[in-house]
């Protein structure tokens, strides 16, 4: 029996007998010490306590509550604690759950309340019978995950968050929904919100991130549990609709859960045959249970969740004993349960008329109870859940210490995982070069910088959209991670899935326990995972995005494949950080730049052409500043250079190659390096004055990529040499010459600026 | 049974027998008379006739050439032209084309030979007993159409495309694959290559443009076909790699085929067991046959093609009878057939060493032919469908005009598509508002377009992925496509599936039979179909674009759904047309602009919130400009304003009111609408100077996005007011304000740059 049903009921707890009752030494109440230049402010940083249960509106009693709700029905039940009894309580339960969604939805005149009333049953079973957690300490590392991929229906979520008692939800805060500032925003966003494992919406993403969160949870199970001592291991659950069914993501991420073996992994669809459009008949026909097993999935059905709420737990106690295979539950539901318009698409979203409030009201014997009234019942109920929560987590700060005095070694590793992944001085394993060294492509930096990296980050795991021999994205003293072979395993063979491995990616770094992610393809797929790259800046989720064969000098394989407006599109993601290193030096700042950045993303752009050379001005250490100056022969205080090039990647080479033709003809020449426009944006004005004095007027700008945004840096003067087209399939330096990527052609629009 | 096996063979050719014996009035060679402005260049427009076939390198008779290549065991056969002896004939052109496909790797050095090499069976199958085309006419209409998804496999289709007599690929073609300006690039491109349908490369693609492809043959067939008489009916084939396979928009297009019924597709899988990385199992678990029948296909598993070709051509016959379910049809392969590197990862893509190369020629009998030999036999049975697929094109022609004589009404339709589907004046549909019409949100002007556009433009067809009550684009007067009930029907219902609807819409475009479609979903869902708009704009697929909630002004639903970086992201795509019209007249001149533009794709970007207000200045005719002057209170020749302020979509009224202000105040102020930077870049040089003068230096920008590029417009010394960061939840004013984009802020920000 798997040790996740063990721990169903406290009363199962599998305390080891023979562990050590010492002080919790790893105690720890936020995972987030991480080395962060540019942490976006959250507004969830309120320690203050808050009282729990709330003193307000629940007036009466919850033996009096159930009595008056259930009049004739529920009297035989009082007397004994027995099953029916439990069942009317969680059906009691549920009423409150529907009233505090109308009641949040109408007030805010806004909202998506068809799922929310559809699901109450699912989120309440969850919280109230299903999920280990601990509202006390949210990021508790041990806790069941949970993820509302149809991120629509967060009123269910946020109702049942401050039911528990996560002080981030109060009601006041549900009294807030979708108002600026709030921590109840129209989507579920970790980073606004405790209790919010990642940030949903988008449909489809969370299922991709519920199979991170997974991965996550079995690798780390994997390489840390020993037969005495289990210290990892919790389960993850997800909801979903029939968007996030039909996205291709969520195909994609349910292939490779099935393929990982992710047995921990629940995924609740929740089959209300309803869109926004209209029923679901109007575009899906399919077989959504085959399909699910044909991808390898236990499946269950769940037909009348409404009238029979334990059908639903004991599937999930049934998907516990499954031991391979993840387990997908479907849920036949009512969208909009209870209202006027239940069973239709016109309770996906938007307020209900008061009428239809009044009978719902009145269904549920709610009648004329103030808005928001929470009963006394749901918060002792939820309680009990979250007292179990409690416990489980100080035995797991018991087993942990246990653990680290019987197994020291794990135990240390596990230690510097928890607290974010970075050994102090992990910079100074990313090799350096000297100009002398062979020339390789930047991937075949990145490759070495990559493999040095793994050796002293024990979080750093991830791998490839089925390209790891091209973009040399592979952790070679690793295995791969792979049930139940090697778990442990820091490569993850995505398959060609790009969209699902940004995804996983993000649910990987937002499990938080320190894992590093990379994810790796070449640049131009980039577009088939550009909303998760979103979703890794906005969440907060620190993956390292490997892009390899980063212009039209890949050459031969064409248009297709040859990205052009890649690096401008990502370069307007908000906070990402997209660094185009030139050599081998900057390669190994990129990644220093990358890793030391636990809560943003970066996408380092690479060639798969071998560059020109390595360049004696370059510096690892320089790229965090975004830009710097590479050569330049004039001292730049008594004499400033008459004309600027400006370059990334492979390009930098043509700079400074025609550089040094223009200073053999006497001129003043700077070469600048712009490997990162973000980070160069946030120097201090100084210093971008310094590297880029506004007296000098005279800038050419070469990339090989779409000339967008590049004025900035020019001025209004200046030149820039980029592809405005798109590519073309022929050898690569055919293709420079053809694009004008040339020392020749660089040197020419100099002369024409130098000669105004 | 389907008329179109009834068509698989000359013999059971269905004329209409009473049809009249005119001149056919309807043929055309090239369907291409657009109406397009920026239409690219492209290399294969030299018509000079080349004999074929070409009188080279095939030097023995068929007969000869047979006898020697199997001395044995065809001695019996040569006698009687039985089906045994077909096989034979049959597999010695498969020699060939694998020869072909070696020699072409070899010589070019570049290249991907072991699909080519294990599908070699299916592409000679296809070509030679299969599928209806006169490579006289590559873009005669009713010829089936094929997809090679796994376009790296490109290679396969050049030769087969060469021994079936395209003019498009000779010898010398092969013999510079992957050169710079070849018809031969390393991913096939239907705008360098005639008989190329769309172009492929990146994974998934072409399952969702065959998709397209076979929806608009079904979509017309339902419109114009009559009981005695079918003008539309053709088959649609495509090849599906395990790349593919594992895509997630191969699976959205792969449950829409199966929800449209669309029988007349048949995608066929090479179940080769191999990707980049290495084996499929690295990866894949699944059971794809169930998964397809779970969404509803037919499938069909062809085990041992290499041995016995003609398995895959029963099975392609029995697709034949399937009335309802597309057919999925699985061949299992060997990948790198024949080489020494067969059946592994190694023979995905480069060159083999010579010693290889001499094995694989023994192994054919071909030894020391010279490089590119081609036997006569081969040219001489595909001339045996190629005959056939002319005749059946001029019996088509008969067809049509027996159609005309008595259908003129129906014919007088279908003609406009095949021109193209613009009829004159068609423009004149388009509405226009006064300042004193009541306010709306451009999502609501776009309707009102759309709608009018649909009663004039025969063609224009499409839908959304599940938000047409939210971005309006529902075609009112029109039913649903729907088969069997209403294929005819003009609304395409795409479920929740970006990705698939932009493919799928490639296609429909690439068709060539005049539909225009048009594909909406909110601009932030412009994230998740990035590469097929790409695809749009590399291939000339003038697929209109309807991207609605345009900016954070959409409000309560969050950053998760307020596009940010989009508008900066889309304009970076080299020929995309990005439109940003700010009232009702611009809305209608957006998509004047973009109906225009059949070989453009265009995205029209609108507001989810109401505009504030009609601007006196707009207008529809000036958006094919780009940019125009809205308002000025100066005259331009003796004054020049002292400022201008650039606004584009709902933000242009902002900047209307703060000029209004500055006005008052006795400023010179200019409004400029910068609708769509790529037409206004195109503008001549004195057009642009006229509005955007380069004496006035003092400009702000003013729009709802990243600011990314928008240097280029206000010049070193103007203000750019742009959004950095994410949005954020709360109502649409709240959250404008929030972040700068009111009359007030535009006006401090215009004197502050006054002010110097």
């Amino acid at each position: 029996m798997a040790i996740s049903s063990l721990l169903f009921h406290p009363s199962l707890s599998p305390l080891p007998t023979n562990h050590h009752h010492k002080t919790p030494t790893f105690k720890t109440s936020r995972l987030t010490p991480f080395n962060s230049t540019l942490k976006p402010s959250n507004n969830h940083t309120d320690t203050t306590p808050i009282p729990f249960p709330p003193s307000q509106t629940h007036k009466l009693s919850w033996l009096e509550e159930l009595k008056q709700a259930f009049p004739s029905s529920a009297k035989d039940y009082f007397v004994d604690n027995n099953e029916a009894f439990q069942d009317l309580v969680d059906k009691r339960c549920v009423d409150n759950i529907r009233m505090l969604i109308v009641d949040t939805v109408q007030n805010a005149k806004a909202g998506h309340p068809g799922m929310a009333l559809g699901m109450a049953e699912v989120g309440y079973m969850l919280y109230r019978h299903v999920m280990r957690y601990n509202p006390k300490n949210p990021n508790w590392f041990n806790r069941d995950r949970f993820v509302l991929s149809a991120g629509h229906g967060c009123l269910l979520q946020y109702v049942c968050l401050h039911l528990a008692g996560f002080q981030s939800i109060q009601i006041e805060d549900l009294q807030r929904l979708c108002k600026l500032g709030s921590r109840t925003p129209g989507h579920p966003e970790n980073v606004m919100t405790d209790g919010i494992e990642v940030t949903t919406g988008p449909l489809g993403q969370g299922v991709a991130n519920a199979v991170g969160l997974a991965l996550a949870e079995a690798h780390l199970a994997g390489r840390f549990n020993k037969p005495d001592v289990i210290i990892v291991d919790h389960r993850t659950y997800c909801i979903m609709g029939d968007g996030c069914s039909m996205e291709g993501i969520s195909h994609e991420a349910a292939s490779l859960a099935a393929h990982w073996k992710l047995n921990k992994l629940t995924l609740i669809y929740d089959d209300n045959h309803n869109t926004i459009d209209g029923p679901t008949t109007l575009a899906v026909s399919e077989d959504i249970s085959a399909r699910f097993k044909a991808l390898g999935w236990n499946t269950i059905t769940v037909d009348n969740i409404h009238e029979d709420m334990k059908s639903f737990r004991e599937a999930l106690l049934s998907s516990f004993n499954e031991k391979e295979k993840p387990t997908f539950i479907r849920v036949k539901t009512l969208i909009g349960r209870l209202s006027g318009k239940e069973g239709t698409s016109k309770a996906h979203h938007g307020i209900f008329d008061e009428d239809d409030v009044k009978k719902m009201r009145q269904k549920v014997n709610w009648n004329d109870r103030e808005a928001f009234h929470v009963i006394c019942l749901v918060y002792r109920e939820m309680k009990i859940q979250t007292d179990y929560g409690e416990r489980l987590e100080k035995e797991w700060y018991s087993k942990l210490n246990y653990y680290q005095s019987k197994y020291p070694e794990g135990a240390g590793e596990f230690k510097v995982l928890l607290h974010g992944g970075l050994v102090p001085g992990w910079e100074s394993s990313l090799p350096r070069w000297s100009v002398s060294d062979l020339v390789d492509a930047t991937r075949g930096y990145s490759e070495k910088c990559l493999n040095q990296l793994s050796k002293v980050l024990p979080g750093l795991m991830g791998g490839s959209a089925d390209l790891a021999t091209s973009n040399k994205a592979y952790l070679k003293d690793y295995e791969d991670f792979s049930q139940p072979n090697s778990p442990w395993g820091r490569n993850v063979r995505y398959g060609v899935r790009e969209h699902a491995m940004a995804g996983i990616s993000n649910g990987i770094a937002l499990h938080g326990s320190g894992l590093i992610p990379f994810a790796a393809t070449f640049l131009i797929f980039s577009d088939y995972m550009k909303n998760s790259i979103r979703l890794s800046a906005l969440s907060h989720a620190g993956v390292i995005y490997i892009m390899t064969h980063d212009s039209i000098g890949l050459g031969e394989d064409g248009p297709t494949h040859q990205p052009v407006e890649q690096l401008a599109g990502l370069r307007a993601v908000p906070r990402l950080l997209v660094l185009r290193p030139a050599d081998g030096n900057e390669t190994a700042g990129a990644y220093q730049v990358a890793v030391a950045n636990r809560h943003i993303p970066s996408v380092i752009a690479l060639s798969r052409q071998k560059v020109a050379s390595h360049i004696e001005g370059t510096s690892a250490n320089e790229v965090e500043r975004g830009g710097y100056i590479v050569s330049d022969n004039c001292d730049n205080k008594d004499h400033l250079p008459e004309i600027i090039l400006i370059g990334t990647g492979s390009e930098l080479c043509i700079c400074e190659n025609s550089a040094k033709v223009l200073r053999e003809e006497g001129r003043r020449v700077r070469v600048v390096s712009l490997v990162c426009w973000r980070l160069f944006d946030r120097q201090p004005k100084e210093y971008k004055e310094n590297v880029l004095p506004s007296r000098v007027s005279k800038r050419v700008s070469v990339e090989a990529g779409s000339p967008i945004g590049w004025r900035e840096y020019v001025g209004g003067e200046g030149s820039i040499i980029g592809v405005e087209d798109f590519g073309a399939s022929g050898a690569y330096l055919d293709t420079f010459k053809k694009f004008g990527f040339t020392e020749e052609n660089v040197t020419k629009f100099a002369k024409k600026l130098l000669s105004y």
